[in-house]
């Protein structure tokens, strides 16, 4: 790979891309472009202003920008159509950020003929392939510098230096190492390394910074309606709103009374586990309602197709192909399932728990007339079960004819 | 089908398998014979037998048996061992228990010399399906009854009279009808049909009976630690346990706190969707540990072969497959999958919610070494993960590549 | 189900669906419209309309249609974009022809204002429920009358008294049994029963109707070059065609060939295997050519995740779930996979085997520079290949390493 | 990686692994042991021996196996027990031995006490994959060596050069380069590169070595009767015979009859599509016998399932993954369906064709009795298909009844 001219960085204003930033300067002598995305991690972008402004960038090659409503009604939302969860318990809160920021780094080295673009992404997680997959997905010819993987800077002690020798301020907080490192969005944080390395300590009440402790939430239980239209959610309690609107409302439900945590050993894409806490709030409290309108509006193939692509669907966006042909197709499969997936689900809020208590539709198939323990009024003749059970049967009673004859 | 001549009926004790068991001695003038198991369903059996040699049982034509052990042992761990949920949130309880239900008639029927067996099922439901599939599928040969496909007591005012005619003791709780219908066993109990039936409507409080409203559980958490070998559970607290008395403590300690409940709109086998609200504390707390010693002793490849796999596993026990070729299979490889899968789990239980806090085992592929932040002594070389993007990359940019020539 | 008052026939013209005519007329008093639809099974439709005058049909209720374009461009070809072979061998060719009919039936209810449809499909076949699902799911009221479940006409003399009885004119060499039973249409020709029942029996040779026999093929091999656009032929040797006119013409060169013979024992719906000949030369051309043009236009993931789902797909129209929301899905994962399937393939034809021996596209993902042994100027470097080996193969050497020393 | 010690070369005693000998003596200064295994590839393995003595290997340094036994009985059968066939069409001929070459490679390390194995397979293809994951899954610790990825002989004037060099022995026919390369054992010869680079161009017809050209083949067909016993061959024409002489056998016949060709653009793991030209021939006609067994004697719910999960088993193969747990799943579950896959199957070979034509077995499931169009005594009752497709039918009229309301 020749020399990169001109970057484009996925800057957080923090310590680690600010030593990336100087670090693509003096290492290869290029111009940096940075951009800082507002993905609702909670942080203000003014401060990365600044700090881009402070380390000699130029004012044209900072881009700041709120990609709130685009994460949730493009990458969140199509996500949640598939009720996908990684190792059956993961709501993917990290991996669906990351697309998305790859593909502005990819436009806006377009649009400011950048050659290569650079995250702060280790080497030994999955962040580094999401970014770069997605990134290659979308421009073939991009170069991608990745300097973890690089640089000799592999201690703290050694980046602290670097950082002073360029003056790069260091905030307080920052001259120790963090008990554990944090990524968060509108849809979740996530908390790895460190004091939760070792999976049979318990998670110290530390970690967990967006939900309250079920202990400490509410003595009393909370209902939220949500309303979906073909599988989005679109409205609060009857109050229709944007799609960042609804996360971020969600979040304040789901956080307050303490719903969303998990502590999990996960498998990660580059081939070893490791163990994180995640808190998705509004996520689990989607989840749970966009459960709940399936269940009314969703016929029964339908949903176990979907059922039987979701771990695959899951594990793409997990290991990076959202920008790939096959997660493409699963979700033209998915999103053809959501048509009439519209209705209102009535979930109750209580000390960690969010659970689908009600939920009703006009796009409805559930029919009391078949399903009553009364008088159906000739909706369903019983007998026809019978012809069902025995053709269902047929080849398991040719089985066991089968068995009894070699076996006799 | 010729009319049998000697029938061996699933026999309850209630009102309803006594009106069958005279039902069939009037309508077809054969001999019954009485299958009654403790599935842990909290019933006395003892009233059973008083109850079928009151209607004229003759003694030896009376079965009588204790089958938790064996209904945990072969039935219910092995399902878990595949972290089995049908539709995403149901927990099987009443699928699993009628094989074995099936599976007793059968070899009774083999013993006693009877032709045919029969069950109260209706003909609306699963369990005709399940009983009826398992029946066959063990003995080609045998006829199933199923009297309420079959007859004309399509009332609850005509099966009353059927029952005064025919001396069937009605109990006075008994001649109004129950508010909904009630199966259990020692994974769950499960309620349906009538204050139930508008999914809609929240199901009222007294629907719940076995385990304790959240609201009400213990203000303090509580922890238990379980214990794997291969898969199954086998020791609670450091303490080694049955089966049975696993699945019993594990009810006690999840009851208590509220865990395990479910108010689900399913896909029933026949075609109809149906309500149900389901309690299954001991079951979600032993899902929620053996996610978290699979999470530390399952590799990836396998654990998600199992995933994606496990919808359809599902789906087969709760249509009644459990005695066909494709469910064996799918369990060959379940456990061949679970062989490290040992150790143990602290779970920690609140207020409804049970979830996985820690985890350790001899058996654990978890490697600080390869994931900690620190340095790795040479374990993981980064730069390794520049060619597993670059080659995971290589069609997608061979796509980018041909879709700019052609649009091109 | 109420009688029903006006009856659309499913109507060949043949001896069986005459019978079937009159007894709908005797045995229900209603009246009845024909559907006779050209679908490419090689036999004229006017005897069709003379024999249903004859019958006392009215001429606006006889509907004789030439549906194969229809039938090729809507069904048969999205099914070949699947590559669908059901247990891993039949072309479906009979399967697919059922929707399209039912489809035509319960729209020319609508326009004549019948309110049944009546099939000639017997009660131990796939064909019945073919008709009936696509029927029910396109019309859930419409009532569906199937004479063979139905009457007492059991028997091959019975049914000649009927149509003596009757005034049904009866062909000569139908007084006798056929040999076999034989379904035609564009896509195929199946033969069944009678002579081939004994799976242990070599077919004879008089069975096939549609292919030469491979020794008696032409002794020179033929090219023929089929070109695709997203996945459907366009084009034979250069010269655009219509759907029916490619698969005509590809019939015509693949028969000649002796090609597309397939002797078979399959498992039916309806839970018992069954022993067909089928003959599908065109559709086993397109087969070959079809997977020819996505070897190179189609990439990895997509082509790894069609092939994953192919299976069910081709159960679900076999089964008769054409008009399902499943199979709808799964059309919409296959057609967003097509979007580059365009180019050009070259088949060699010769004694019973057709073989892809070239193929080009402009959509083309085949990279000579990446592959060639020669020098590559920098397109592969193959120093990735050893980390992507070593990450992949990072949890194997976990897995042996935890082995060891639990061994250990 | 520190430099190996002692290394086991997978060693054909061709030029090509004859300088890697070389190389790795003289780069690593380190001891080689070589490994050269009869994998039916056709050639004599004395010369391997003398060469490697000449190139100064200590005779008991020098293993020379005959593992066609093992190949056929421990990878080749199990693997066909799946109808294995990646994309579609491979049948995975070079894949299946790369295992076994692994696994001997392994063993004699640990036997002569060599900390490291080495490989003539390049850095573009899948052979490095599949050498170096079983390597490392059956050893953690093993050191890999892959000369092509590490050297600089990048070009057949390098090579030639190195070899005279060092004294190794150019064949004559060697100097100039071959026009493709080509790997073989008995179950394939595969043949890829330079004149077969552009798929757009036929391959020519001295590209193939092991078939007859079908045009060359006898004009008579062949008919062969293969036996199976829990799936595996067992006996040709009624004649037992060892898993290797049932390969061989059919080799000789199907090569004869110009069976087994087959020309592919497949999709390597590494992430680039190659055209390769396959010859296999005894493995077709064993695939087909083996689907001819299967379509008897195996269940539709195995028989679906083991279709649905082939695709997978395939990739893992081609990919390497031999020794990974999700494979040994996999094939317990494939072996689970295997029980009663025993009986006779006739094929019929002509010109390139394997056909199955008839197939009996003490196993079979197919019931003449069930399936005939004549009386069957009530075997079966066609009336049961009524009550079977309404049930099915009925969640398809749900579905239109709500899609009518909603539109209503």
């Amino acid at each position: 790979m020749s020399a990169p001219k001109k970057v484009v960085l996925a800057y957080s204003g923090g310590l680690d891309t600010s030593i990336i930033l100087k670090w693509l300067q003096t290492e290869y002598g290029c111009e940096v472009v940075t951009f800082t995305a507002d993905l609702g991690q909670g942080e203000e972008l003014d401060p990365a202003r600044r700090k881009a402004e402070l380390l000699g960038i130029k004012p044209e090659n900072i881009y700041i920008e709120d990609v709130r409503e685009e994460f949730v009604r493009d990458f969140v939302f199509p996500m949640f159509r598939a009720n996908a969860l990684y190792e059956g318990l993961y709501l993917l809160g990290t991996s669906i950020a990351r697309p998305l920021i790859s593909k502005r780094l990819v436009e806006i080295a377009a649009e400011t003929g950048a050659d290569a673009v650079a995250h702060g992404a280790t080497g030994k997680g999955n962040d580094q392939v999401r970014f770069e997959l997605s990134a290659y997905a979308l421009n073939p010819h991009i170069k991608v510098i990745a300097p973890w993987r690089e640089w000799d800077l592999t201690s703290r002690t050694r980046l602290l230096e670097f950082a002073e020798a360029n003056q790069i301020p260091i905030a307080k907080d920052k001259r120790g190492e963090a008990p554990f490192s944090v990524d968060a969005n509108l849809l979740h944080t996530s908390s790895e390394g460190k004091v939760l390395e070792n999976p049979g300590d318990e998670a110290p009440d530390y970690v967990y910074q967006r939900t309250v402790h079920p202990e400490e939430a509410p003595d009393t239980p909370e209902m939220v309606e949500i309303t979906f239209e073909k599988g989005d959610a679109v409205a609060i309690n009857g109050e229709a709103m944007s799609p960042a609107s609804i996360l971020t409302k969600l979040n304040e439900l789901g956080g307050k009374h303490g719903v969303g945590r998990l502590d999990l050993v996960e498998n990660r894409f580059v081939g070893m586990k490791s163990r994180g806490v995640y808190e998705t709030p509004g996520g689990t409290v989607l989840l749970e309602a966009h459960r709940g309108i399936e269940q009314i509006t969703l016929d029964a193939g339908a949903g176990h197709l979907k059922d039987s692509i979701m771990p695959r669907y899951a594990e793409l966006i997990y290991n990076g192909f959202w920008f790939s042909p096959e997660r493409e197709m699963l979700q033209a499969l998915i999103d053809k399932s959501q048509e009439h997936v519209s209705g209102t689900v009535r979930v109750k809020l209580y000390k960690g728990s969010a659970r689908t208590v009600a939920r009703w539709s006009d796009h409805s198939l559930y029919s009391e007339k078949h399903v009553t323990f009364e008088e159906d009024a000739g909706a369903y003749d019983q007998k026809d079960a019978e012809g069902f059970i025995r053709l269902n049967a047929l080849r398991l009673k040719l089985i066991a004819t089968r068995n009894e004859r070699v076996k006799g």
